[in-house]
């Protein structure tokens, strides 16, 4: 039996269910390299569940993760992961292996980034479209690029990760800010330009997440918080919607006027 | 202090710290009618919490929910809803309303059906489109029917959501199936037919989920489980998205194939 355990975000953010089912697992494997959650104390986790936790890597989880299934033929296994564990496909893909090797599997989900990120800024979640990662100043993908101009001209919200580099080296918001500034630079679509209506969240489904919206050469010039952080660039924006960035995201007046005029 | 809880999926969704902020809280609210809880015990959860729950309906929490504001004004307030508190556009209205009154807010979140039936399928949550909502046969809209054309035009999945009627009554799988091929008669878009690929989810966050998925004439013939249901209509399927609809869901080679050609 293998049981996919949602960490959520945040300190403790793992469900009722999900540390019932840990507690009761013989074996508790944990991958951490998804999404960084600087908060988490594994000690504490550990002390919690009452065993430890084996901490595996992409080499594992994707590359060869035969000792995960084969504990989990004989075995009660528990495989956690941040946010909702089967919202990264590579997830998906080791509980197709398992259910092919004809392991018994069971999801206990959680709070996932990217139905969080919505409702923390009170955005509508089923207005967001594809979801973009924003890489390193060295690599010249344009996706997180093309994404955002995909989903703006469907009028739709966008949630863009920041990479996560070697040893789990987080990316400021800033950096992710001319990263993109950059590319808009460079392609000239007029969808991430310095006065483009922006919201860094930083920590979320901590106890202190920190939200602002503002022109994309503000929030540039400013230190915004803690990591992990995200982005979201809004489409259309419902009255209510922009209600709740000016109240919640501090966005001034003038900025959410420009976004609803230059859609 | 205002503190909105989400209660996640199914028994003991809540997070390990919504369950302290719920203990810290000085008095409890709790909304059951926008999701149906069946397995929820309230009992249960208040001595879980070490307090009872004050139950509420939208005629509070949407109507007038100074009761709510009055006592978070002075005191520490947990409010609870199902699933993830902030999906539902009625609770971003009441945060805003707290906020405005100069009250404190804070957001512990869980897992929403928008992510949790995505997982649990083994689709991207990315690919869903806007979600619908399937209302009883008495009432004439046609919305989810247009939800649906619309996300499929734009190859999405469709996550389509069950009404709940009167005094909490819940539809049936087969019922909304057959509600969506009634309009497919009227419409005739072609996007809801007897042969169309359909998913049924029921108790999607419980002990027991189960997923079905088939050609839908097929699905309106049979029992699906126990409530709740949600449907999810899958628009362009990737390689690895099919195969856990057979795995998963147990879709037919034959249905599979069908919407691969039918785009």
């Amino acid at each position: 039996m293998l049981v996919f355990i949602g960490l959520g975000l945040g300190v403790d953010g793992m469900s009722l269910r999900g540390l019932r089912e840990a507690q009761e697992a013989d074996m508790v494997f944990a991958e951490l390299y998804t999404s960084l959650m600087p908060e988490l104390d594994l000690k504490q986790l550990e002390q919690k569940i009452g065993k430890q936790i084996k901490v595996v890597g992409r080499d594992v989880v994707v590359g060869d993760p035969r000792e995960i299934l084969e504990a989990a033929r004989k075995k009660r296994v528990a495989f956690m992961a941040p946010g909702d564990s089967m919202v990264a496909t590579t997830h998906v893909d080791l509980r197709l292996r398992a259910a092919k090797a004809g392991i018994e599997t069971k999801v206990i989900h959680a709070a996932s980034i990217a139905s969080a990120a919505a409702g923390l800024l009170g955005l509508q979640s089923y207005k967001f479209g594809s979801i973009g990662t924003i890489p390193f100043q060295d690599n010249q993908s344009t996706r997180p690029y093309d994404i955002l101009t995909d989903n703006l001209r469907r009028e739709l919200h966008t949630l863009l990760l920041l990479d996560i580099g070697e040893g789990g080296r987080s990316m400021a918001a800033e950096e992710a800010i001319k990263i993109m500034m950059g590319l808009e630079e460079r392609l000239r679509r007029g969808v991430f330009t310095p006065s483009t209506l922006v919201v860094v969240v930083s920590q979320a489904g901590s106890e202190n997440p920190v939200i602002r919206a503002d022109r994309a050469d503000r929030l540039r010039d400013e230190n915004s918080g803690d990591p992990p952080y995200v982005l979201v660039v809004p489409g259309r924006l419902h009255f209510v919607e922009a209600e709740a960035l000016k109240v919640f995201a501090g966005a001034p007046e003038a900025a959410v006027l420009w976004h609803m005029h230059h859609p």
